[in-house]
């Protein structure tokens, strides 16, 4: 094992930290999670490459790397305010293109915290797919996998456009978007056996090109304000397409 | 109108900003909100007592006071990273002691962001009183009043102990706590008509002296996961014991 690294200026922490920028997490096809638990996950998933702790961690893997670092150094790898003493790199994880039955589509959900949060509720109600367009907070941001609670280890992670809504529409799945216009209230959907579920931005909702593939359009009866914060009308419409 | 204020020390200038600060807001009885959307919404409700701007605002009534700033000082004032040129120093809401039908009551909800949505939430499936613990977050924090979308303005707030849930209790509401001990599934509650759903802290839950109170215990069943993020458990709640 090697010394506990203490200077900030250290070549392969300076590596490390640059992960918390996406252009290069993107380009090393690497990204970092922090604490116990998530590591443990992640060593479950055979993703981890590298361990960066204040003190040595047992039992780990012997093709996993592990560093010593002073507080300090800790520090300038973390992006939290206080650090939990592990800072871990782990691969990007490879997206599986066979989708099962239930699936989540989230169409540019910007903000980190509400992609984390709907990945952790599709876990809880065993979707088997969650693709992102583009614009959506990348699933790699440390507030997307916090907010997950660990939930993109455990749900297949995809990217997703229109067309592939045309795709599986073809292949018999229904499209159900939340929308105003000719909607139908949630409760009157009908028992759906292989589908998406499409939330839009925060925002503008649905885009348009998006909104051309629904085959059933939804809306959530409600009053005395315009909407609900997306997490939270995810998390209402994925327990009820779960029909339990 | 006096003349924009380019000092950073004016002495009303960081009076108002000391408002950002949880025991000098409530020392003063004073909370500050920003942007032109929540300030139509304070002075629909007449709690408006000083607006502070980069550019006149038209047609405030005469007995609000109106300061104009320059862009640093305003800077100075806000809790937003890009500023949207509003500041309003609002009165604190008077909370009514007269509950509805439908209350949401918080049980230690600690973070910000879940204590405005769920805020959020209840205005819009038309929830009467939303209570909350002394440990939740304040409702006049900035990220609160953020989240919750204008929505404090849109529901009777008020404090709430296992006290008032007992007296409730008594007074004949139902007291439905979501817990893992001798639950029973959402789906199996009765239809209530006058009741108070509790949620409890993001780590700890629901405690127990709040427990004690409950005459239904419920639990939302899901796989995979430990649990939802608490501003998700409250929106499926809430649309399910809505009726909707």
């Amino acid at each position: 094992m090697n010394p506990v690294i203490t200077s900030r200026n250290n070549e392969r922490i300076k590596e490390i930290a640059r992960l918390n920028e996406a252009s290069f997490r993107n380009e090393k096809g690497l990204f970092l999670i922090e604490g116990a638990h998530l590591l443990e996950m992640a060593l479950a998933h055979g993703v981890v490459q590298t361990v960066v702790s204040l003190e040595k961690i047992p039992h780990l893997p012997e093709t996993i790397e592990q560093i010593l670092v002073s507080e300090d150094v800790l520090k300038k790898i973390s992006n939290q305010k206080t650090p939990q003493g592990i800072v871990s790199v782990c691969r990007q994880l490879t997206p599986s293109k066979e989708f099962g039955s239930r699936i989540l589509f989230l169409d540019d959900v910007a903000d980190p915290g509400n992609v984390g949060t709907l990945i952790r509720t599709a876990v809880a109600f065993s979707y088997t797919d969650v693709l992102l367009t583009e614009k959506c907070a990348s699933i790699y941001n440390d507030k997307v996998i916090g907010a997950s609670q660990g939930g993109i280890f455990s749900v297949n992670l995809a990217k997703g456009t229109a067309k592939t809504l045309e795709t599986l529409r073809n292949e018999g799945y229904a499209i159900v978007v939340t929308s105003l216009k000719a909607s139908v209230p949630l409760q009157e959907l009908p028992k759906l056996e292989k589908f998406v579920l499409v939330l839009g931005n925060e925002a503008r909702g649905v885009s348009r090109e998006v909104e051309k593939e629904a085959t059933h359009r939804i809306i959530i009866p409600m009053s005395n304000i315009d909407s609900l914060n997306v997490a939270v009308a995810g998390g209402i419409l994925m327990h009820h397409l779960s029909g339990k």
